[in-house]
């Protein structure tokens, strides 16, 4: 599968595709921010087959993604998904979709709102510099080696690890 | 296919993954921002075979994605791929997956930085509230209908719009 390749090259962005950059994942996740857990709750949401749901679930709770959690229903102990911390961290990148969606894909307007509990705006998605707070766009940006450029690259089935504090 | 009905529910989020939720396509956006051009260039840029790539890069054009623009090369008329306006704005997604893998996928440290040019910083995704502009996480946000829920949505094969103004 020479996709999984992308996942050797000394690219954040590759390998990050290898996990998310499929059909389904980033649609499962964003169902999880929806609060969805359980196996048949997704299953009906996304319209998705049994198999591929539950492959690509355990794709993500292999990758640290989500995590199974143990929970009681009729007295039996059952599972659901829920988000890790890095899990959560994929916000950004599914709020960045829905702003690119509801500018692109949605000539009426956007299809739902995502508020800021308790005030009047919408969320946004912002790119701006570290040191000057400045906005930056594509074309202000220079691409340069990194301390990681020269490090192996973790391998296709690599877990998420523990963030770098910066 | 099944995925395809993701693009009729009112969600930008499903709309966009319709185009974008795929194995290669966000790749080819990151080399396009990388300014990968050409076909040839794409194809050793990414180890992609030519079928595939042609298909995506006809899809990515179809949707207003990518544009061909003419060039000359020995004397001849040949076709490079650009992004369009709608491309360019893919580029807060393409950032958040690469912060994403920085921070999770990048036990060594970041494989490239991505530098404010002329200055110190690095580039940064930040989600604001678009009123108050603090930072909003997944948990300070309400989904509520919006003006597009009731709209019909674009059909799969629906080109981008020109953006809402706001």
């Amino acid at each position: 599968m020479r996709f999984a390749k992308l996942a050797a090259q000394p690219c954040s962005i590759s390998r990050s595709l290898v996990l998310l950059g499929d059909r389904w994942t980033l649609a499962i996740v964003k169902q999880a921010f929806f609060r969805t857990r359980r196996f048949e709750d997704f299953l009906q949401a996304l319209g998705i087959s049994r198999a591929l749901l539950a492959n690509r679930l355990r794709r993500l709770t292999d990758a640290g993604v989500l995590e199974k959690v143990e929970y009681q229903s009729d007295n039996r102990p059952r599972l659901e998904y829920r988000l890790t911390e890095a899990g959560v961290a994929l916000y950004p990148i599914i709020q960045s979709i829905r702003a690119w969606g509801d500018a692109y894909l949605a000539p009426d307007g956007a299809p739902l709102l995502y508020q800021h509990r308790g005030c009047t705006g919408q969320v946004r998605v912002d790119l701006a510099c570290s040191d000057c707070a400045r906005p930056v766009s594509a074309r202000d940006v220079e691409v340069l080696p990194g301390p990681g450029l020269r490090a192996k690259a973790p391998g296709r089935r690599a877990a998420v690890t523990a963030p770098r504090r910066r």
